[in-house]
């Protein structure tokens, strides 16, 4: 082949031409692909609960199950709204359901996990397994298991839907499907799971069936707690999160589910933790006490029951400036994406 | 707390004012976020490289690489451009260099490789050790090593670019730095590497680091010729792909880098391939010979040294239909990615 | 060379002479190296702990822990006693040790751990951490970590001494050094990587240092307790094994030794188990209830607190014939061992 | 119960009572049983070819292959010579067949290799796959697989078996079985899955069957060859042990067999490496060239096709004196099988 330019193509007319064809001169791009740091797509942003709640109940009161098939305040990074995100990867919204409210059965290969934030009464059905929900209660749902709801208590019931969709649907990877009936009908005991996983670091050796994700249903708020009482002041903990426990797979001690590490953390009173960051991007939500975050030089002042979106390379130290009082956080974050792919960095600051 | 709603909020404006809080409502997006399969953003793609090629050596005359850096063309699919990508999570495009040019040091958190098309005569310098390019050749720069390409043969020097800048930027993971100087210095023997590691299974027993990625610089078409020949016509190979060969990680027999799994394959004279679809995205580059891929049943008849781009959850057939002539195509896909993430489905049609 | 006998060669004389250069004739031993199955070195036996019990009482009285440094009678299998093995790789002996008494500080590339049978006010510190023993807890001293023993209860306590010395000594890798003190000095609050670890399936984030072996100083009975408790007879169990619930170390979910899995059942009343064989050797104690377990035939009925060698390739079956009972057995394998090396099989019979 | 000794048991006579009953007293085996370092079970030991020689002509002469079985001659540690073992669990012996032979096809758990020394024209069918021998060559018999073996060229053909059955022993792992014929049929092409994965780190695609151990029938030496005279001179190597390559598992990157390490060490004119030892047991064969290693002080001088035991924990150096040739070593260890199990040490002396 000839390696002579063809003087027919001409400079001023070569890139509409190449447009046509799908191609693009990487030199009018370079800088955009190539940043030099992960750009702030998502920024850092904080949801007060307090304001959330009314519209909830409202909604609760005006829009019914059948109509809303799921009842969910998206929290919705107002830096990447076109993705659904909450951060890079994840998703965060708050549902609500009422009493003898039944929320469809269906499932999709995005993992999802609920964390219970008020209410008593509802359960969850995994997999033909109903799993009861307390608040601070962590429940799972791998990818690609039924699953729906059922509130048979009183008074409504809310907590965190933290699933991984962003992810999954950037990946081209999404399936979804409407199960049969409304509901699974109960083919385990209750909450069986938890029940034959969660005491004393014991596996049942009659289970064979292994996949990527934990099989434990619920991390019950009742384990944590005593978790965090038997660790009590003894622990050292870390410099920058103080007591934090990460919820795991009994059947290889990694993160819950492949693509959301869950951790719970502790933060005593007076606690100032070193600033960090890295990129995993992580979601926290509020479930005890109060205290303050700084992000990337921004304080966020936190409550009861509020959410915190921190980016991915986003600098961010925790407070807790109270005298006597603890702050306990829950989040979840990409982190096992990020590892696996070889894609972490972290520094201290 | 209350758990009566406020008659103050109004469905009417309650919409607008949860926006100005960062949140939406899922009811209203439900069907766009849980598909019931893989969207269709990519599209299937063919670029020919008889078309392109005229470009290539337009640019290569009248912009130098001084101010190109990287003089490429970007194999950009219609369906996903505003991300760059040719297909889900990876990049294709075709670079072309000429004697005596110098394209600059630099890394990037990325992980990129070359597939050798035309020429003689170049390298690439990778963490100081230059390996020398000829077609055929696959060459890696895994994420975060200098690199720098400089041209001392005659005539251009063209380059399949594989990249998986998509997915690291939509990570929010993606570091760039330039190097000091124009150029690394050579600090070990040329080709040092695949002198090291290519022949017999044999590893170094010397060499402690061992990091996600493989650490043969470059696998030389000369032992895939050689691969080819001896397998001969004794492989049963794979109904869907033929005679098809992955390039491997020696440390761990895995893919070469932890994003992109890359392979080659050979389809006899007469071959009929089976129709397959998966939710690896998938990149093909026509090394040899002639034939056809349908996919989604749009047949793509494509020559040597044509791209061709299949999205996730595409269905697609190779034919070889030539009585005489072997087909080799090379291909790359985020598959890594995808069943580290426990995200991979795979179906025959 | 040449290929033609030398006459002076003479089979009569030949075996000595090749005996003298450590050459053997292989078509002598061929059927001894390589049976047709497992030959039975090991046999299956019981102790009967009852008649233990009285040695164990009489030595506490008649040798000073001075003199015995560790004061323990070995469970010797008649079929092994030239490796000092209870069965293949595996050891089991009864410690005992009477208030005030210090076993000295030393430590030894076997794994250990203890499974308290009797008494209170013992512990055992483990690199600094006192670790404090009650009947029912298994306690980890994985190889080369520091441990001595000190009694500050009442009256005599035993427990039952589980190591891999016979596997780690047959493979010539057996290290032993004694303290430069008779006992360690207390560095971290007591037990406290139980506290840190045993509660709800959390990992501490804080945690760098991940070895091949559990972290967990001990797994306390009243956390087993609440596991069977909670499992209840919920569960379908094993039918071979019953409710068998594994040890796990948390960094993996795998067993909490590399060389040693440890598992504890629970036999319901009229437990009749299927028989099963396979190649890793076991050694069983009875921690509550009795029942029979039939081993190659014999049929073996055991009672609270007595061992039983279970050999490789041996079949056996547990029943417990109680009507009200549960009989709960505690167990430990070299199942890692030969799982690791390829060496595994299992047949129901 | 009680806690008082009993008046009637004493200790002149608890002695043989507790023989009787399975118990021995630790206090009079500690030492034994925790040795501070490995003691020396297995002796260095060196075995000259020449010496060995006669006697594998003369009882191929005088003693038929229907008779022997294998015609081996085994090369048994004076140490350790109870177990027929050359080092710690590993085993080499010295074949030889004469044309026309053929070889009974069996198979057992023990998992083998052949490295052949002398000869042409035999091969070894592995799972209906012939696999043709010349001297250098590696070939492997995974635990299991039938294989048996026949000679078709002329002259004696001479190897190197290597076996692990001294481990599979020890353990009560080892099985055996006849084949119903003398030989297997060739059910695939001859020399397969080397051709299949031999070149360029290049894996098949369509192979599903992924096993513990390596499925490429012969590392040839002509392989090995390239790939010491491609890594000529440029690689720094490893100071103990000069350009050591290890032979490699396709599927994983790790040892041909869980249980053995195969490599093959070029020792440059006038090497003088480093002294070092560890916890593997060691055999060393001279492929080419003669030299010196001083194993625990003694020095053994080799020349080629030699042999010579390194026990686990020797110290041991090795040396090249000549100004001119090379020297080649092939080795195998039971290292994969000491790392497994977390017992793995070296020390640089």
């Amino acid at each position: 082949m000839t390696t002579t330019p063809d003087p027919d193509v001409r400079t001023d007319t070569a890139y509409a031409e190449m447009d046509a064809l799908g191609v693009g001169a990487l030199w009018r791009h370079l800088g955009g692909l190539f940043p030099s740091e992960p750009p702030a797509r998502a920024i850092p942003y904080h949801w007060d609960y307090r304001r959330l709640r009314p519209y909830m109940l409202h909604f609760a009161d005006s829009l019914s199950i059948e109509e809303a098939q799921r009842r969910v305040l998206m929290l919705l990074n107002p830096g990447m709204r076109d993705t659904s995100a909450t951060v890079t990867g994840l998703y965060a919204g708050i549902q609500i359901i009422l009493p003898g409210e039944q929320a469809q059965a269906h499932r999709h290969s995005s993992n999802a996990f609920r964390y219970i934030i008020e209410g008593a009464g509802a359960y969850t059905t995994v997999s033909g397994e109903r799993v009861h929900m307390s608040p601070g209660d962590l429940l799972l749902t791998p990818g690609w298991r039924w699953h729906d709801h059922y509130h048979e208590g009183e008074g409504p019931m809310m907590w965190l839907d933290g699933l991984d969709f962003p992810l999954v649907n950037s990946l081209d990877t999404a399936f979804f499907e409407l199960y049969s009936d409304a509901a699974q009908k109960a083919s385990v005991p209750d909450d069986l799971s938890s029940l034959q996983f969660i005491h004393g670091r014991l596996n049942p050796s009659w289970i064979g069936d292994r996949g990527p994700s934990s099989p434990i249903g619920k991390y019950p708020w009742t384990e944590t707690a005593r978790a965090f009482e038997a660790i009590a002041d003894h622990a050292t903990g870390s410099e920058v999160d103080g007591i934090s426990l990460e919820y795991t797979n009994p059947w290889n001690g990694g993160p819950v589910m492949p693509t959301m590490a869950c951790r719970v953390q502790r933060l005593v009173p007076g606690f100032h933790g070193v600033a960090r960051r890295h990129t995993a991007a992580t979601i926290l939500h509020v479930v005890r006490g109060e205290g303050m975050t700084v992000v990337n030089g921004e304080e966020f002042h936190w409550h009861e029951k509020d959410v915190l979106a921190v980016p991915s390379w986003a600098s961010y130290r925790h407070l807790n400036d109270s005298r006597t009082e603890d702050a306990v956080l829950f989040s979840y974050s990409n982190e096992p994406v990020v590892k696996a792919l070889g894609l972490y960095r972290e520094e201290l600051l």
